[in-house]
C-alpha cells in the first residue's frame, strides 16, 4: 500500500486569475509583501497494492486523465510506502 | 525575499465530496486500486521582505484570513529564502 501526494500546477506561461484576485484581497488587509500568488492542487489517496511500478503507473494515469488538466496544468507527485 | 509554498487541507473529520467524485471516475477507468483520494490546495507565493519571522507572520494572516477557511481546512507552509 502506497500514499500518493500529488502537486498539481499551472504552467508558469498560464495566467492565474483566481491568484491575482486573493492576492488584491491580501493587499487591502495590508500584507503588501505578498508577489506572485499561483493557485494549484495538493491530492493526497491511498494506492492499494504492493507493486510500486505498478502504483506509479496508476497514479500517472489518474493525474493524466482526471487530476490534472493536460492542456494547461503540470503535475508532480511522491509515493510513500505504508506499513 | 522567500518563496513561500502553502497546502491546505480539509480536516480528516470533513467530508470530501469532491474528492469521492473523482475516485469514482478512476474505477469506472479500470483505476481500482485507488482509494482515499482528498483534495487540497497548493499555493505558491513570494514575501518581498529579508525578515523572516516578519515574512512568517504575513504568511500566517494571509492563510488565515484569505486562502483557508478556518471552519473546515488546516494550512501548513513553508519558507525558502530565494537568491
Amino acid at each position: 500500500m502506497f500514499k500518493a501526494k500529488v502537486i498539481i500546477k499551472r504552467r508558469p506561461s498560464i495566467l492565474d486569475p483566481q491568484g491575482v484576485a486573493v492576492e488584491k484581497g491580501a493587499f487591502h488587509l495590508g500584507l503588501t509583501n505578498i508577489k506572485d500568488t499561483r493557485i494549484g492542487k495538493f491530492i493526497e489517496f491511498t494506492v492499494d497494492t504492493s507493486d510500486k511500478i505498478a502504483a506509479e503507473k496508476e497514479v500517472t494515469e489518474y493525474c493524466s486523465k482526471l487530476l490534472a488538466n493536460p492542456i494547461m496544468e503540470d503535475f508532480e507527485f511522491t509515493l510513500e510506502s505504508m506499513k
